[in-house]
């Protein structure tokens, strides 16, 4: 097991998913430290500036890789585990962006009535107490948050030869923005090229479920992932695995789409597991399932399913690689 | 405070919110018991029988009621708050039905292609452990699922002198089909005819989000509610409330509509209830917020919308009428 | 063949379908002289009047009737050709209208930016030269449009017992907005009650398709239809016919549901007429089939899809029932 | 001004939009004549065959190009006129295809129900009578249809570096699959990287708005073009001008969000012709558009805006270079 770093110096950010030469290499098992920059790429350092003035659309959302991973080929499955997400910086902003956010006119639900006010937000962070202090903008209102740092942005190389903008969320990961890639989860992404080429970015020290006004607490992170490599059996979609929870999403519009996406694969992956028929299966979800949104703010919409792992008995995803990486982190951090 | 009884005989359903006579009158502040059937009316009783072939579609879940609630005018707000909700028979029923549910073609995303198989489960339900038994039906595995009883379907008489049936949820309720409107929480329906006119039914024993296959653990219900009235500042959509969090709910499609209303209503509730204006509580909904999936199966989709009722400081909404609801259902069932 | 007259008095209009006592009762073959209001029951006289501020929103969209139709069972199909369909006033108005129409947020497409302003244009209406002068409310700009008329809301009660504002389209047909029920067509309607109850309101003196601002040329028309029963064999969902097309509609969310019911009942109909198996009518209809929006701004959005008649060679539909009821137009008009 | 020729030899047809180097250069001003092959690359030669089995989804849609306009810079506006369509096969063939088309389960409406047959179907072309003849698979029904000659495929590379596959419209054109794309009509497409790097393919003999299942009558198609650039003033989407009407396109999902698009960019440009102000240019477009489907089975769903050019009085788009593009055209055809 190899410890590498990934940080990127300024100019050395992706803003694409596919088309982008490696920027390091490494092996099944290995973990990598990676630092990433906020999604305004760092260049909103107050308050009173519009992130829509000082950032290209183009260049919002800046990932770190991509990492290759050697042996992966078309097919495989990346498992890419969260060992930890810390905060970088002690503050973390929120904004509203025109043409940006579910309750305000964008690009593709085009109207002629005007887009909401652009806004910003600096949040304090506090490791320590573990909390973000939000800070109303037109009173004085201030409200403790509770920290939960994950990651909106985290793909591969997509399929047929794309190369697509990282605010994007599609087959091969991307801008999901779901609260549930957080340390100790497990994310799996589809292999479409060889070495994978995996790229992280959009920390957020927390978000709500759906990002309605289109930014999560966007901060800077230093990240320790783990990464693993099951040969061949990927799924068409990313999935997601916690201690507690197998996750699947969808993400595509409409919103009922998403949700059928990620309700199917769940179904197929229940019926994976446990060895029930599709219908039994599709009968189970029905009953224990959970669908909370993740995005319904970017170029694809972000569903996930869910469904309790004490539901599979002893089944286990893809041989127990998430136990395995989980115990791997659990040394790593205790080392 | 009077304790009222509801306990229609078969032929005293109803089968549409609006247009139908009071079967009962009760005041603000009374509690009622009322008898709930199945989505079936009682019609499926083993497990080869097919539900379309034994219930037509517009006696799909029969409703108890209406009640007429004293005082309840046009614009004020009726809070009904579940006290108990406790499974009248020892099994209950799920199915799928043909062109319904979220993963086959349906009578509005119609398509050439077939639908899925009809195929019924019966659940034993076992009210001292708090489970129900999922049996698959094409092999021999069986899991123990826990109880959450919840109501899918409870509303009042539409606005503008429409009479729709019980499986639309919409501004009135209807058939929202959360498991949030579980025991110990508070529905809020905006009153639109004198006497508000309040049904219940579609009892489960327990459903997931979004209900993906069309139906939850269907149950005939013992169910105990406590009424209230609020006078004026109905809210456009329902609204639910309970110890933890303040919900609102959206029910339209497509999703992301639902999901839209949803938000913005909480976004509202939001700023009345803390004084942050529009944006700062759109701000901070966007971070703390929760968004599951209600229904994705039914002829309007519903999402809910959830705040920690924590981060409301000491707001109450509605003067508080949730915490004296529960503080009566508290009497009631230690009485 | 009798020829009835029916005038509604400002008391007498209807606002929903369902639910309201007939007006006038009709025998199949019978012509029926329909005065109807323009949308806003003519309460807008003014340019500089706001309909929002004269018009409650539940009393937008009187209809004349319900005409009940002796013979008229469940199931049955109810035939009613546009004779002719002509302007009762010199001018027609359009408006938009806060929170309605495609391009402003709306009820149910919630945003928190703020709707477009609610501005009024009068057209003068020409009959002889068969045109409408739109001026411009901020340039001097003028045009004459060519005159189109048609009705807006054609429908009957709804089945299950329900009773719909008369703005929402749907199985029952409804506010769907499609210029093509202009004189020389037939629409088809599914009998749900006991004599199908039809009302007619909501005429314009022409309309894009998809109505996009909300509201077409509104105007008061002095109408003639003529009536038939084809027994048996209601489709699911309204159909029209005109010399040269047959037509579908579907009419819900999203739009592409709306397509696709459309589509679905076009195959379906090509298929019966043709005798093609399904695949090969949903191959002619591919090909040859036109697809244009009708409203998307009502409560449901509508879609039509249309096949030319030379594509059906002999075949008739319905027996003909369209050939015979244009002949007795003819036969009326030239009488 | 010059003519060229692009015939792609079989290994040099391209797959995506952007990325790929040029295979010709030109001048606005020149003509160019190019060879496409159908969707399938010309692989499907028998009715038995299953397309799905004799070509890879990756390599569905192969276009001719990239063609490197000189002069053409990011911001500018490339117009691609077409002055002729013609079959190039004697042949064409349409097919339904697994998990595609608007009446079936898809990638992404995701259904547990099993996705229709896969049949093909094959149509003899007679240029001299201009017609194409349907004969059923599954009865002796044959049906000529006129034969209306299009591209389904035109696009230049995506902006923001991205690389797109050729089966997806959005704002750089691609598989918007729209019947307008017809000889006598000027494409307009915005430049989004040096050069522009026009792709052209996915000829059709006719097809039905909508495509409803997925494919029109594919055929490879002798086409030329004749090429111009505006300087600066590119639009957001794609816009088309024939004599007689000014179109704008909005591809994504749901249908309603491309209608906005679309609507929402032809109420700009209307404006942009009259001086009308955008509430007056939206009330004339709301009276006077058409809005018919163009693809309703594509990745992302195409609709198309109409205006006829009689409303525009004098005004001419983009200084009248349709005219002037179509005045080559007609002295090339004559020459």
């Amino acid at each position: 097991m190899a410890i590498h770093e990934l940080k990127p110096s300024p100019g050395e950010y992706s803003y694409v998913f596919g088309g982008v030469a490696p920027r390091l290499s490494v092996k099944p098992g290995d973990i990598v430290k990676v630092s990433t920059e906020d999604c305004f790429g760092g260049r909103v350092t107050h308050q009173d500036q519009l992130p829509s003035e000082v950032v290209p659309f183009s260049e919002l959302n800046p990932v770190s890789g991509p990492i290759e991973v050697a042996g992966a080929e078309v097919g495989d499955l990346l498992a890419v585990h969260f060992v930890s997400i810390v905060p970088a910086r002690s503050t973390a902003i929120s904004s509203t962006f025109p043409h940006f956010g579910a309750l305000t006119p964008t690009h593709e639900t085009a109207m002629l009535a005007a887009p909401l006010e652009e806004r910003v937000w600096f949040y304090d962070l506090d490791l320590d107490s573990g909390t973000a202090t939000f800070r109303a903008r037109r009173s004085d209102h201030t409200l403790r948050l509770p920290l939960d740092p994950m990651h909106g942005t985290v793909g591969v190389a997509p399929a047929g030869g794309e190369t697509r903008l990282v605010v994007t969320p599609s087959t091969y990961g991307g801008n999901m923005d779901t609260p549930e890639v957080r340390a100790g989860a497990t994310l799996y992404l589809p292999v479409n090229v060889p070495g994978a080429l995996l790229s992280i970015g959009d920390g957020h020290a927390r978000q709500g479920e759906g990002e309605v006004c289109g930014t999560g607490l966007e901060c800077a992170m230093n990240t320790v992932i783990a990464i693993d490599l099951v040969k061949g059996g990927a799924p068409a979609w990313p999935r997601i695995e916690s201690d507690d929870f197998i996750m699947t999403t969808g993400s595509t519009r409409p919103l009922e789409d998403a949700y059928r996406i990620s309700q199917k694969e769940l179904v197929d992956w229940t019926s994976d597991l446990t060895g029930l028929d599709t219908l039994d299966a599709y009968q189970l979800v029905s009953q224990l399932g959970l669908a909370p949104a993740a995005n319904v703010c970017d170029p694809n919409y972000t569903m996930v399913a869910k469904l309790p792992t004490w539901a599979l008995g002893a089944a286990k995803a893809y041989g127990g690689v998430h136990q395995r990486l989980r115990a791997a982190a659990e040394a790593y951090l205790t080392r």
